[in-house]
């Protein structure tokens, strides 16, 4: 219990500010000590929250939440400001079924004053935020804190300009590690790495320290010193920050390790009651070895059977890795084809093309809707583009896939990793919309293997037999049959003669295989939009059909198909199971279990003796 | 014809290079009349066309189309573009049924390099044709040309990102006009405006010139120059411009009227072989009076009977209007409601709320993301956000809808303007998708009025009677048939007794009521997701249901009506008229009767005697 002597002795957030800084410092020991313990055992993300523990530490010195809005970007570098606002005790459910989030969720607690999962959305949701305040004439900060993986995404910037030009009460703080996930791309982050370690500014830092330190109370005179210090280095630099052109204030760089610094340097930016921009200097993995050495392969740990010494040897065989694989392998033979990712290198198994083929692999940051619209430019020149994307993501480039790819038929080919249940991350990264999505939009097809040797095939036949948008959709983690070669990339059918047929794609068909026995008959689906013709004439062979889907009911394969075939004249019964709704952290054999999807799931389904004619 | 000399008898592009500048000059004006004439007979984008006309000029004197890739931004400033580019004998086919597009189109001209009509993707589009050229060894340029007001979309800030860091030939020409649509806003219009009159720069420019008018052949000498001049600068200029901290050499800013001063600057952008931003300065509206004076009141023109003495005379009502001025009058009794727009103030009737409850009004630019998350963020500090949205645009926030709104069920509600065909501006901006693309997501409702009287019911209702996403979707323009109070909010039959239904909802209805005579019952809907029992349970008392829809059919309410009323055992006939794909430039009217949903095309459907199931 020592161990956590002050995590278990507080009243936090409030007594964090009676802490001396030794008190406060050892304090961050104790925190890296839990997330280590912790993020070892269930998973989570390791590197990012090891960054933040003294800026979190100090952040809650200096603000008062929930009252002053602490908006963390993403979320994956929120643990520490969780173990400080009323969740330690509750910290070894992180990530369960049940227990708490890895991201932050305001149902969770009132310290998580925004949703966040996806990237670059703080500074927008902050500045709501900061406005409501102003309207309602409340003194409190909104404080957004933002990694410099996320401001790749150009929504960051769009709040950073809405925000820029306010009065308000809002300061973005910028966790500068020089990563996203992977190492951190585009002229932003040669830009940010170029005024890091800007002395000029760390010498205005230090009067800023100097000044603050004379001073008990800082008032206003401290806002016009630092402005007009902001002038002063306009003559001895020979530019100022972007942040300062966006209309902020900026301080820092400051080193995002020590407490006192960045005290001080948030206590100013409370003061000045305008736009300030917090430039921190963080270190990825800090104070745990492996991963301060080596951040991306600590970045998210899955939740069972980390090999701490050798990370590489946790890579093991996967969707991911056969589509990159493959891909690198097309590569090979055709030099069109080129690779995208958004900030996900190695999430997506891309690393072996990049390895081949590097003057053909763009890693565009955390940027899905450029990675589509520069996908399109690509091929309007000859190129066959593959962008390998997370579903939960992909969902970021609605508009692009509709206006930049489909209606010119222009030929992009989507792998979509991560496509069902995602287990421990929850809502924000289910996924589950990207065949409504994808079915919502003309000119385009979409397969989803249920094999790595399916996904192989299917690879193929999207980036040659397909134009316009060519999808290819396949689960996290790893195959659970394995066949030597796939058996096709369009359909296939299991028949005893039954009367009643139970259709699916995706992985989960070999749930169906197992579950059907031999009283009904099985339909594999594996380009599953638009629907074939022969497909629907088989169905039209049953009296009674069950689709199974992976995915979100609404606007689904199912509907579609029931549909179709109403049309052809099907008056069977047809029996949909798939997912409503959002989807809480739980493993995915959970998640499977919970909505009927599992093997012993759909066998009570079509064990089911009744009526019913379309049931959920 | 004398009045069009040059553009009658110049072969086009090719011959633009011979001419002298005075001749250029002359042919400026000639494409100055013919836009003019051809705008106020058949409607489009006035001011932004007549911005561009000498900057059109030089580029195609500059650079090669199509070797060197063109990417216009929206597209609505490339009018001048078209007609250098062989489609001046078609010109007074512009916006009309099976003439050329008011916007880019590649499958109209193999100069249009890329398809446009949403804002800030060129940079994006025009850097994957770089990336294609550098890996084809190809030594041609890309050049994307983007306004100001695009510039507040993160997706040019993505592209800037990911082509500042190459070495490609991609040049960005900013059309520095000081407007979007309305007058643009935010930090970055601020920042631009600091650097448009920026001396030092201006010298810098005379300088290049200097230099390129006595070195006949441009080499690198001149890019040693340029980028020395840079350095030079530095010493003398407090700050370099966002644009060189973003990787890209820095070019002007240039007198967007001056040919020879554009062609200068184009010629040494062209040498440098490297990003290079070229700041252009325009006058929206230049050599036209009316429109010079009042930009925004010529923005878009509509196709006919256009008062050019006074603009203001041609605001009539619309959907958009008592929008705009109910909102307003909600927000007089309730000070939480506050109202966004992304440069749609006009457009969407939001100037009424912004002139009196300025202080909660928001114009967050072209950045549809963000005005959802910000949205989201003023709602979770107990604010009524509405955000007042073109249909089209609104593909832009799908993923913004679902993490940062749905998943936590924050109340927002959509104004979904310009919702259904749209008419001349074709395929970019139809107003299809939005129902199936809500429809994807959990905790949405959607009202769809068909009067100006159902439209102010329903605003109210999504405002006070809802929570999660609460989405009112309206046309363009007026409504058919007036009533002095809207009937209801959910639903309302007709019935006089038939076996058969027909059901509708938004301003069709009108259409089906007079199609449907006697002889069928009609459903109007008019809160239309999800779908209501009652609703529901009306159906299931008919055998023949006949649905009509304007909208894509694909994960639409007729299909999503089916498999519920399939649900619940319907085994009648069901048939749903909608829209499938992209529906090319027409009138609004012609669209109608092509997809059967006027009143003629729907009396067909219904008179048509045939045992089919369920038709398109």
């Amino acid at each position: 219990m020592s161990k956590y002597k002050h995590l278990n002795n507080l009243i936090l957030p409030q007594e964090l500010g009676s802490l001396t800084v030794p008190q406060c410092e050892r304090l961050c020991g104790e925190i890296r000590k839990k997330i280590i313990a912790t993020v070892m055992k269930n998973g989570g993300h390791l590197s990012s929250n090891l960054g933040t523990v003294e800026l979190t530490v100090a952040i809650h010195r200096v603000f008062h939440s929930p009252d002053d809005k602490i908006v963390w970007d993403v979320g994956h570098q929120a643990y520490t400001h969780k173990l400080l606002t009323g969740r330690y005790d509750r910290f070894s459910t992180l990530r369960k079924e049940g227990g708490i989030s890895g991201f932050c969720r305001p149902d969770e607690s009132e310290h998580d004053a925004f949703i966040s999962g996806h990237s670059s959305t703080a500074i927008s949701a902050a500045f709501g935020m900061a406005e409501a305040m102003r309207i309602n004439g409340d003194n409190h900060h909104a404080v957004a804190i933002i990694g410099d993986g996320a401001f790749t995404g150009g929504l960051a910037y769009e709040g950073l300009n809405n925000a820029g030009k306010s009065k308000d009460n809002i300061i973005v703080i910028l966790n500068h590690n020089d990563m996203s996930i992977s190492k951190n791309v585009g002229a932003f982050a040669k830009y940010l790495t170029s005024i890091r370690g800007n002395a000029a500014y760390l010498d205005a830092k230090k009067r800023v320290e100097k000044i603050l330190a004379e001073t008990p109370i800082v008032g206003e005179p401290i806002k016009k010193f630092i402005l007009a210090s902001k002038s002063a280095l306009k003559s001895v630099l020979y530019h100022s920050t972007m942040f300062e052109d966006m209309g902020f204030v900026y301080l820092g760089p400051i080193d995002g390790h020590n407490i006192s610094e960045l005290e001080e340097a948030l206590r100013a930016a409370k003061k000045l009651r305008c736009p300030v921009f917090v430039h921190v200097n963080t270190i990825k993995g800090r104070g745990y070895y492996p991963a301060e050495n080596n951040p991306g392969a600590f970045h998210a740990i899955p939740s069972a059977g980390y090999d701490e010494e050798n990370p590489d040897n946790n890579v093991t065989d996967s969707f991911s890795e056969i589509f990159g694989k493959k891909l690198s392998s097309l590569a090979d033979a055709d030099k069109n084809i080129c690779a995208i990712t958004a900030a996900m290198k190695y999430g997506t198994g891309l690393q072996h093309f990049a390895a081949k083929h590097g003057n053909r692999f763009f890693d565009v940051g955390i940027a899905e809707q450029h990675a589509v619209t520069f996908s399109a430019g690509l091929a309007k020149s000859g190129k066959i583009p593959v962008f390998a994307v997370y579903s939960s993501f992909l969902q970021r480039s609605y508009d692009q896939l509709i206006h930049d790819a489909a209606i010119d038929n222009t030929h992009i080919v989507l792998g979509i990793d991560r496509a069902g249940f995602i287990g421990d991350d929850g809502e924000t990264h289910q996924g589950l919309f990207d065949v409504p999505m994808l079915l919502t939009i003309p000119n385009t097809v979409i397969y989803s293997p249920s094999t790595y040797a399916e996904l192989e095939m299917c690879l193929e036949s999207a980036v040659y037999l397909e134009d316009g948008i060519a999808a290819v959709r396949y689960p996290k983690g790893e195959e659970t049959v394995t066949t030597g070669e796939g058996d096709t990339d369009s359909y296939s059918l299991k028949s005893n003669g039954s009367k009643r047929l139970a259709i699916s794609y995706g992985r989960i068909v070999h749930n169906l295989y197992k579950a059907a026995g031999n009283y009904t008959d099985v339909l594999k689906l594996v380009k599953i939009f638009p629907i074939d013709e022969e497909v629907k004439k088989i169905c039209m062979e049953y009296s009674e059909i069950y689709f199974f889907e992976e995915s979100s009911r609404s606007g689904g394969i199912g509907e579609r198909l029931l549909t179709e075939l109403y049309q052809n004249g099907y008056k069977g019964k047809f029996v949909i199971t798939s997912v409503d709704g959002f989807v809480k952290q739980a493993s995915v054999s959970s998640c499977m279990e919970k909505y009927g999807l599992s093997e012993n799931g759909m066998r009570k389904i079509l064990e089911r003796v009744g009526s019913e004619n379309c049931a959920t």
